[in-house]
């Protein structure tokens, strides 16, 4: 069997072709690989071969350059990576390119320009306001039903999956004292997410409505946004997360296109609040996307977080984050926000999964309330594809290590 | 008199020689320029001239290598341009490379990587809270006096000053209703900061301690961090600031290098609780900076805010910023927060100035409670220089156009 023999219902099968960067075994040089089954595709080089004007785009150490082709080539480019991998005068040439996903090293796909994380899921908003505010009248505040909330995180400090994050120290308040303590956080917890990857840039001063969202939007990436709730309960008041969140966030190796995704959108949920016109998407074409989240802790699967029950979507997070003028960079990272759906076992945090530390999960290694050193964390999902084959998003994993 | 004879008492003399880009007259070229009086130096072509190994350095369109190279680099490199502007024989080599001021274009002096603004000033954070919260027991909040207070803004819309402000439009409540109305910003605010502009990068999981500033912090900036306060008090609970900042921060052209405001040293106000070691400075060099900002609206000068009043210096925010294990990296931009002292005529924002607006400032074009359209916003400053002679830093302005 070839590698282009990709079994029957792979879910990396020539329907999904994402994008990353890898070098191939005892090399230091980065381009850019498309996953094909067990196989990364040296698609630079197979362009290359072929004669392809795509080699511009392709052989290149990050995905920028692709990022901001657009829309067009986005489409085209992906179009002759179809043919490359299944027509067969095609496969001769590029079989040399093709590498075992085993044998390549995968690297940060491309250069995160500005990364802001939002906070979409109701219940995930719904749990965190009772866990914290539980004697608040509303588990929501005021505005949450009137805007995607959000807030800028580090982009310095998004890693790609597999990179070992180390415990974060810092001050957290002990109950009953005033001052503040110093040391490792005792509640490290991860965030199970979507992450948006911005192509076209716009400019400064015009915002960008809602229907142009795939005009700027090249696709998405599984993220965990590690958080140190205790560092983070005790900073974010009046500005928000800071040093909680910051030391690191993990993103997927590969970076699946929206084009691979056309099946997987589904309407968002139906909207309890009337909404400004500049985030109104009824008469748009379905904003949602029916992403399977699962979420493993040493290989136990604790949680499967169904991202389409996610209230806001990407495109109105995107028009949100633009309407005040913000102008867009080409690899702009956004995120969900937590995604957690209405049931125990969909939630995206050790937060909710253990109520804040009253409910351990038992695995069978042992209890957990909040994330010991030595824990590998793996986010993985699928989609719905063509013809009830899935789409796999490519997971993000790491492991907790000592400060 | 040559461009060399810069007036005595200059505050551009070769005793400041800040760093910024410009294209000369009818040029789109960026290099790296040097302030002299009312002059730029071509640093690059000038090294390219003399032979200097720092044309590599200079000879560039964006800051960025310089401030990667490190602090060794850093003194040599003003050492040489100092003796360039200063010593007969080479003044003679560089002077085809000196342009008038008034005949360039002035860039955004370097890549912003991420960008973080604190609230660092003990007056601002009274009085901010007095204005919101007049009934709290204690204007700061619990965490104030124990850490450092910031978070992350956006990094692209960093904009060089001289750049027109587009008046952004968001949601905004309206007292008594519910729901949020949209449309432009009616309380536009001005923030007087001072930005630091990062160097060297560190690693990931590495915290830098205060005694390491110098080694990471090449130099200074002004800085104006716009601010929509209707937008704002909408959307910052839970999770801080977002649209109400991100929609432009100007930052001064010229960035002053640290190493020429030696003489400006000054030891921070008396810490009134004790810090935890990383950020106790008590036995380190003093951390603060005299620089006496002032504030002009329309040409009117409306606030003098001293910088030395601030309770957090800017070695305690990178050790701050920093003591979770997130990394720096070349062009991380991090702001004071809105410098204001003690009186009401050195209050660095029109929320404090006209406390929130219920006294307007009586300026001679009529009263401000916040910004109108066509308003030009200039952030001035000068620290003590060697000799008494001032050091000027560059400024930074802006004008506010409709949306």
């Amino acid at each position: 069997m070839t590698p282009f023999e990709v079994p029957e219902g792979d879910p990396f099968g020539p329907h999904n072709l994402p994008y990353g960067v890898f070098s191939p075994a005892g090399s230091e040089h980065r381009t850019v690989g498309v996953r094909l089954g067990d196989h990364v595709l040296d698609a630079g080089a197979a362009a290359r071969a072929l004669g392809s004007p795509y080699a511009a785009l392709l052989a290149r150490p990050t995905l920028n350059p692709l990022l901001a082709a657009g829309r067009t080539a986005w489409s085209d480019v992906r179009r002759a990576l179809t043919a490359w991998v299944t027509v067969p005068s095609h496969q001769e040439t590029v079989a040399p390119f093709l590498h075992p996903l085993s044998s390549v090293t995968l690297h940060l796909p491309f250069e995160v320009a500005d990364y802001v994380d939002f906070y979409a899921s109701e219940n995930h908003a719904r749990n965190v306001g009772q866990i914290f505010r539980p004697d608040a009248a509303d588990s929501l505040t005021p505005n949450w039903k009137h805007l995607p909330i959000g807030y800028h995180g580090r982009a310095g400090t998004v890693v790609v999956s597999g990179t070992d994050v180390v415990r974060p120290s810092g001050q957290r308040r002990v109950p009953g004292e005033d001052a503040p303590v110093f040391g490792p956080s005792v509640r490290l917890d991860i965030e199970a997410e979507v992450g948006f990857v911005v192509g076209v840039p716009s400019r400064l001063g015009r915002p960008v409505p809602l229907a142009d969202f795939r005009e700027h939007v090249f696709g998405l990436c599984l993220l965990n946004d590690w958080s140190a709730r205790d560092i983070q309960a005790w900073e974010y008041v009046p500005l928000g997360p800071f040093l909680g969140k910051s030391f690191a966030t993990s993103v997927s190796a590969w970076i699946t296109p929206l084009d691979a995704l056309e099946e997987a959108r589904v309407r968002p949920p139906e909207r309890t609040h009337p909404l400004l016109p500049y985030l109104d998407d009824s008469e748009e074409e379905p904003g949602g996307y029916d992403l399977r989240i699962s979420v493993a802790v040493n290989g136990h699967v604790v949680s499967e977080p169904p991202f389409s029950t996610m209230y806001w979507t990407a495109a109105q997070q995107l028009a949100h984050l633009t309407v005040n003028g913000a102008s867009l960079r080409t690899g702009d990272l956004y995120a969900s926000g937590t995604v957690s759906g209405p049931e125990p076992g969909q939630r995206g945090s050790l937060l909710e999964l253990t109520w804040n530390g009253r409910d351990p999960l038992e695995l069978p290694d042992g209890k957990r309330t909040f994330l010991e050193d030595g824990d590998v964390v793996t986010l993985s999902a699928w989609a719905p594809g063509p013809h009830s084959v899935r789409v796999g998003l490519g997971e993000v994993t790491g492991r907790i290590v000592a400060g």
